[in-house]
């Protein structure tokens, strides 16, 4: 690999995103699979079939591989548990082909007794009690877009995909506690306290190929909140989540969630491999790429409180009669919930509550979707602006700029969109409304000037007669020629 | 024209504007002037060369034809009275070719004895004293593309050039003063109040083809502050800026400054001519395409206190020892001046006072020019804004939004420039740029991941030895993973 030369990475992060879809098409890391070549070679021609034939036709595709991928903003929170083929990916490499019946799951390191298991061993029910859980998954990379727009980051060395709103996505997952199969070799040894997780993906780092791993605290273990999972809404996982089984660490950012999951290693400290170590990492405003050592950043597990709008989209002119129908979703990470969500049509200045029966219903480790008629009089650009309070009474920061970082991860501030408002119940305005229907003139795109005058010269002349000149008279008596 | 069809004009408003010079080419217009044929067919061929012949080949063109154009950043504040040749141009048609010994300019309307005056007469120093006076002329569109950025608006039917901060510039005038013409015309009449100043460029509006033309009122002549020019900083008025007489209104934006005038009517109203009364009104932010009316926006006439800052560049990453150089300009309409300049650092927060000595000397009507080594410790993006109190303490609205209007006309908030930070000043900064340089690797640009580590695996591990995990541990002094 060292002996090879691969183009830079792009450096869209200082540019506009380009309006593709694909946005990127990932030629270093299609390189990197032909330079190493054998059956890595044709992975990413795979990934994509396996793309095509998964998700929905409308994905947004910001990566086209390692393929990253969410829905578009209409169908984010169309439903409260999202359809799989609709779920978001993020992928650090390809999509591993894995047989069912050749698969084992290798516990080893600071393990009592370390061993494998095939997935019949995992399924047996006399050996592991089954949990079927509601569980959001959350990129840490979720709204980056929004931050990217703010000021350019690098993050690390893989791209920073653009994601909007939904690189979250919410299902019913169903496995194993990843507690009771090390307990079934008879628990950690020694000073075991982390666990480490590896995916069969490739992974690559610095002119390095190796598999994708994290690791997860033991205390996040013993609590049942690190599953194995091989089922997802009712159906076998599909192949792009990590066929045949995954992890789902619940609370926890995504990139914990290992797919294609082949071996789990007991250590006494958190794994040195990148992803945990020198990525996902959430720094302070002022360390950039000059001074970001990786213990400067906090590792990313739980996300915090954040929400997002749906509806209605960015920039979108709105015709309405004293309200604005909204809807998105809030999420909490952690175990915490969304247990208020607001909404401003002024910026951040004035905030209705969301009823709680607009709100869908309460789950630990799980997102809210809601919907809310916003009041607004106002007409012109406003922007509407969403905050959610969680159980422990966290809420978010009201701008970009306050968790800004490097890293471009945790896009925790409220998500604020711009809308150009215009409300019927005004009269004038109605009359206007008409006026373009009449004539058969489109309202929209607001840039475009119309031909048709907003009043005659007559009723122009009229007004000045009966106010004020726009400049000021003279008070005295004399002339103001002299 | 009315039986012609004409392409809608573009709308850039709502997008990126393209990174080209010119920005935009103007086929509206081009094919106007073609519709109309005879001699108006090859005006914008004749205009784009008096272009190339007479400005700075780095001007920026915003608009071919008709042409807009100002100097590059770099430029604008190079010296404190603009050259000729890099002084902003933004006309509303093609550039007429006036042989000054043909050229008469008349006096009528409301004034006691209509006449003409040949350029001798206007130059015969025993008929009209003369006046040298060192004059800001601003474009209301100056800064406009900050607006643009914000929320888009669509102005009037002329495209909203995408201006920066160099639609301004500073000039030595030498001409006459309107009032003593028109008292050489016997002074007004009946209800004499303004002056219609008339250009022999063309212009269009709404499929109607006229002359340049808008008013000033007789209080304005009155102060000696209407000046017939044809001496631009002791050389004769070049062609593109209104050969062979130019109107100076002092104080008020450009609009009102009229080129190639060749005839002046008394009104006892503000004209009715597009420019003064449809279009450069200023509109509350609630008022857009629908509603509109020409009497709910102010006819702009002065400017308010502004000022820019035209170094360090946006986005530039500006590597020093604790102060970042800065410098710009400052003005105010009316004929105040600005009296202090402040810049920020730290977005607004905290403000320091340029001190007199690094700020221009002060004229009525004129900008002043200044420089600062703004004091920066903080490393990362910060934002560095400028404000300027005006001789009446005027001061500027802190954000764009304050300021915003459909027009996208008066970028009066405070301009503000994103840098990127990096302080040699700080050790372990001192210490990274140096690796930088001894391995050849460019610092810029800085989204780009180096290869060479920020530490090492050793110092990794002695940081958590000595430091708390990232994960708390449980207290009590039983097995963590029993």
């Amino acid at each position: 690999m060292i002996d090879q030369k691969f183009p830079p990475p792009p450096e869209f992060q200082l540019g506009a995103i380009p309006d593709t879809n694909p946005v990127l098409e990932g030629v270093r890391w299609k390189m990197w699979h032909k330079a190493i070549g054998g059956p890595l070679a044709s992975v990413p021609d795979e990934s994509w079939s396996c793309v095509l034939e998964e998700k929905h036709p409308e994905m947004l595709h910001l990566l086209q591989f390692p393929y990253n991928g969410e829905p578009p903003k209409r169908l984010v929170t169309a439903e409260t548990i999202t359809p799989n083929n609709l779920h978001f990916i993020r992928n650090h490499g390809g999509i591993p082909n894995i047989k069912a019946d050749k698969w084992e799951l290798k516990i080893g390191g600071l393990v009592r007794h370390p061993r494998s298991f095939t997935l019949s061993d995992l399924q047996n029910k006399d050996l592991f009690p089954r949990f079927t859980k509601t569980c959001t998954i959350q990129c840490s990379g979720t709204r980056r877009v929004e931050q990217i727009a703010l000021y350019a980051g690098e993050g690390d060395e893989m791209i920073n995909a653009p994601w909007a709103e939904g690189a979250i996505g919410t299902a019913v997952y169903t496995g194993i506690s990843l507690k009771h199969v090390i307990k079934h070799c008879g628990g950690l040894v020694d000073d075991g306290k982390h666990l480490e997780l590896f995916g069969a993906d490739t992974y690559f780092k610095q002119n390095e190929v190796m598999n994708y791993s994290v690791s997860v605290p033991w205390s996040k273990v013993k609590a049942n909140e690190v599953l194995l999972c091989w089922e997802m809404n009712g159906e076998p996982l599909p192949k792009i989540h990590g066929f045949p089984i995954r992890a789902l660490v619940m609370g926890y950012i995504g990139a914990r969630s290992v797919k294609w999951l082949y071996r789990v290693t007991a250590l006494d400290r958190p794994t040195h491999a990148p992803v945990q170590s020198k990525e996902y990492l959430y720094f302070n405003q002022q360390f950039g790429k000059h001074n970001q050592r990786p213990i400067d950043g906090i590792q990313i597990q739980e996300m915090p409180v954040s929400s997002a709008i749906m509806m209605p989209l960015n920039k979108q002119v709105v015709i309405h009669t004293g309200s604005i129908n909204c809807k998105g979703w809030a999420y909490s990470g952690g175990g915490r919930w969304p247990e208020r969500v607001e909404l401003s049509a002024d910026g951040g200045f004035s905030w209705y509550a969301v009823p709680v029966e607009n709100i869908s219903e309460k789950h630990r480790f799980s997102w809210r979707t809601w919907h809310f008629a916003l009041p607004c009089e106002v007409e012109g650009w406003i922007e509407i602006v969403v905050r959610c309070w969680d159980n422990s009474l966290n809420t978010q920061p009201l701008e970009v700029r306050s968790a800004w970082n490097w890293g471009l991860h945790v896009t925790s501030s409220c998500h604020r969109i711009k809308i150009y408002s215009v409300n019927k119940k005004r009269e004038l305005t109605q009359q206007r409304l008409s006026e373009f229907q009449r004539r058969k003139e489109g309202f929209i795109p607001i840039t475009r000037p119309t031909d048709f005058p907003q009043m005659t010269w007559e009723d122009y002349d009229e007004f000045w007669k009966k106010t004020q000149p726009r400049d000021v008279q003279s008070d005295n008596g004399g002339s103001d020629s002299e």
